[in-house]
C-alpha cells in the first residue's frame, strides 16, 4: 500500500533540492520510500520527482519480501549457480528506467555518506555503498549529475508519517515482550547472558507470531553490577557475571521489525534495591517524566534535556550524568535528529520520533537508565513504549 | 600479544604494493592487523611498512577491549557530554603519527571498497567508511597519495595465521553449542522461532563462560518444511511455522567471537525422516565428505566443488542443486576467497579457511544442506566444525 504522505514529502523535497531523482539502495532508506525492506542490500530503487511510476530492482530470492510493494518491481536472477551477472542485470534495468524517465541529463541524488548503517534482516553481513559501488552506480547513467543526498535523506527520515508511526508501534510491542521478560528474570543467581537470552527469546518467539510482523531482529545487551556502571558506553556488553543480591541489571534493547526500530532500556535490582538505588531510580524516572512532558511541536530540542537535567541536579546527582537525553530513531537504531541535548535549538515537529533516556552511572549504585521512545504529536507527545518501570 | 607472522605478511604485502602505510578503521580489518576488535567502528589504525611502531586510535570507552594490544594505543575522550570533538582528536593524533613516521608524502592504502561489511559487537548499528569519512581521512595527511587497498586487504585476509586459526577454533566451539542444541530441539510441535532462540541461548550463555571469549554474537536462522526449501536464499528467515512430523528444519548459524566468525549449517527432521529425506541427506553428507577430502594445498578451488557435484549427480539429485560449494570466511561471515565453485582455478594455500556446504532443495523433501568450515593445512585439511551430522 502506497504511503502517499511519504511519497508527497519525498517529491517535494526533491523539487526543493532541484533534484530529478533519487537512487537508493540502503534497506533503511528503501523501507522509507517504498514500505518494503530488502533483505540483502542488493536492491536498487529509482524514485523520481515527477509523478511517473518509480522502480525497484531486487534479487529474485526476495520476491516474497517485495510482495505488495506499490512500485514497479523488477527482479534479477540471484543467487543461483546458473545466474546471470547481477551487475549486468542491474545495469540493464536501471538503463531502461533512465530512458523511460528521461534521466540522461538529470540531477540525481544518492547515498554518499551514510557512515552509521542499519543492518538488514541479514544482520551478520551488511551491504553498504562504497567507492566501487558508487562508481558503478554513476556509470549507469554517465551523463547525469550526481549529488550526495545523505543530508536530504536524514531530514526526510527524521519526520515520520502516520503509517510509519503505526509500524514503529509494532516494533515497540515486540520490544515490550522483552522488557516484561527482563523484569521477571532479574533475580539473584542469574547471569547477564542468561537474562539476555530470555529477552531475545521473548521478543523473537512472540514477535514472529504477530500478524503484521514478517522479519524480527533482536539486539539485547545486559550488564550488571560494576559492568552496569559502564553502561553509558555506546554499546553495553553482555558477559557471564552472575547477579548478587542488590546488583542492578541494565537492559539495552534494540528491536527491528521489518525495518522499523525500537531502542529501549530498563533497569532492575536483583532482590532488594538499596536505598541509594531507589533514590537514583526515582530521580531518573522523574527526569524522564519531566523531559517527556516538555516535548511538543515548536519546542526547541534542548528544552527536554534541560528539563531532565534540572531534575537530576536538584536531586543532587549531577556528577553521575554522562550523556545526552535523547536522539532520533525509527529507520535505524539511532538517527541524527532530534537530538535532545544542550544547545540544540532545532524545533520539534509533529512526526519527530526520539528516545528519552536520562541515566546516572556511579560506583555506589551501578548504572540506572530508563529509555522510552516517543513521537511528537499535534497536541504534545505520544509515549510509544508502554512497559511499566520499577526497580 | 603480537602475531608476528601476520605483521610480517602485512609488511611484505605493503612493500610489494609499494605502499608506505595502511590506515584501517573497519573492525574486521583491525582485528586482523592488531588482534583487538573495536566495538563501535570509530577507531583508526596506522600500520606502516617500515619496522617502526604502529598506532591505534580508539574511543576511551573501549579501553578494556584494547587491553593487551601490542600497538601504540591512544585514546580520545568519547562519548561524554563534555567530550572534546572526536574528529579533532583523531585529526591531532593521526597528524602526530604521520609526522613521527614521515608520512607527509607517503603512499597510503585505505578501505575504499568494502561493500560487504561485518558488524562489530554493536551489531544493531554498523559504522562504515563513506564518502565524507574518506574525504576526512584524506584531509588528515593531505599531501599523501591515497590508494584503495580493498583487494590487498582481502588477499591478506584470505590466508590465516596459526594464531588466527586458533581463534577460529574458539568461534567454532561457540557455534558447536548451538548445533548440539539444534539437534535436541527439532521435534514435532516446536516452531522455527523457538528453535532459533534455543540455539541463540546455548551459544551465548555457554560461549561467554569460555575463558578466552570476551564478546559473543550469535546469528541463528531456522527454516522448516516448505520454508526450508527456500533456504538456498542468502538469508534463511526464521518464522512462526510449527514443525510437523517429517518436516526438515534447517539451521543457518553465524557466530562471532571477538571478531572471528563461524558459518555452519545443520538439518534435522522432526520425528522420523522420510526415505527420500534420508537419501538426500546421505548424498549431501557424502558430497561434503568427498569435497573435503579433495582439499589440499596446490589444488584448484574448482576441484572440491566438482567432487561434490559428481556425488550429487551420481545420486540423481543434480536438478536440486542451487549454489556453489564453499566460500572463504573468518574475519567476516563470508569472504571472497577461496570460492569453491565452477571454473575457479585459484590454487588452495595453507591457511585458507572456507566453508564446505553442499545442499539440495526440493518440494518433496525441503532444504537439506550441511555446512562445515575447514582450514587448509600442510598435509591436507583440518575440519574446524566438530559437531556430528545426523538427520
Amino acid at each position: 500500500m502506497v504511503d502517499q504522505d511519504r511519497v508527497d514529502r519525498m517529491r517535494a523535497s526533491l523539487r526543493h533540492a532541484k533534484l530529478d531523482a533519487l537512487v537508493l539502495r540502503l534497506p533503511e532508506n528503501i523501507v522509507m520510500g517504498f514500505g518494503v525492506w530488502p533483505m540483502n542490500g542488493f536492491s536498487y530503487t529509482v524514485f523520481t520527482a515527477d509523478d511517473g511510476p518509480v522502480a525497484l530492482i531486487a534479487p529474485s530470492c526476495e520476491d516474497e519480501e517485495m510482495g505488495g510493494c506499490w512500485a514497479d518491481v523488477r527482479f534479477f536472477t540471484w543467487p543461483r549457480l546458473a545466474m546471470s551477472d547481477p551487475l549486468e542485470a542491474i545495469r540493464n534495468l536501471i538503463g531502461e528506467v533512465a530512458r523511460h524517465h528521461k534521466l540522461a541529463r538529470a540531477r540525481i541524488g544518492y547515498e554518499g555518506s551514510f557512515e552509521c548503517v542499519a543492518p538488514s534482516h541479514n544482520a551478520g553481513e551488511v551491504i553498504v555503498p562504497c567507492e566501487s559501488s558508487n562508481a558503478f552506480l554513476k556509470s549507469l547513467i554517465p551523463s547525469a549529475r550526481w549529488f550526495d543526498a545523505t543530508t536530504l535523506l536524514h531530514e526526510l527520515r527524521a519526520v515520520k508519517t502516520e503509517q510509519e508511526i503505526a509500524r514503529l508501534r509494532l516494533a515497540q510491542r515486540v520490544a515490550g515482550f522483552g522488557l516484561e521478560k527482563f523484569h521477571e528474570s532479574v533475580v539473584p543467581g542469574m547471569t547477564e547472558a542468561e537474562i539476555a537470552t530470555m529477552v531475545y527469546t521473548a521478543c523473537l518467539a512472540q514477535g514472529v507470531r504477530l500478524r503484521q510482523a514478517r522479519h524480527v531482529n533482536v539486539y539485547p545487551q545486559v550488564s550488571a553490577g560494576a559492568n552496569a556502571e559502564r553502561a553509558w558506553r555506546p554499546i553495553v556488553t553482555t558477559g557471564s557475571r552472575r547477579l548478587r543480591e542488590g546488583d542492578v541489571a541494565l537492559l539495552e534493547l534494540g528491536a527491528c521489525v521489518d525495518g522499523f526500530w525500537a531502542d529501549v532500556t530498563r533497569v532492575k535490582a536483583a532482590g532488594k534495591a538499596t536505598s541509594l538505588q531507589r533514590d537514583v531510580f526515582a530521580a531518573v524516572k522523574a527526569a524522564q517524566r519531566t523531559a517527556t512532558a516538555a516535548i511538543a511541536p515548536g519546542v526547541e530540542a534542548r528544552v527536554p534535556h534541560e528539563a531532565a537535567t534540572a531534575v537530576l541536579v536538584k536531586a543532587g546527582f549531577e556528577k553521575y550524568m554522562v550523556h545526552l537525553t535523547g536522539h532520533g530513531l525509527g529507520f535505524s537504531y539511532h538517527e541524527p535528529e532530534p537530538f535532545l541535548m544542550p544547545g540544540n535549538t532545532m524545533k520539534l515537529k509533529v512526526g519527530h520520533v526520539c528516545s528519552v533516556e536520562p541515566g546516572l552511572y556511579g560506583p555506589a549504585f551501578g548504572g540506572i537508565r530508563l529509555e522510552d521512545n516517543v513521537a511528537v504529536t499535534a497536541d504534545g507527545v505520544e509515549v510509544l513504549t508502554k512497559t511499566a518501570k520499577t526497580i
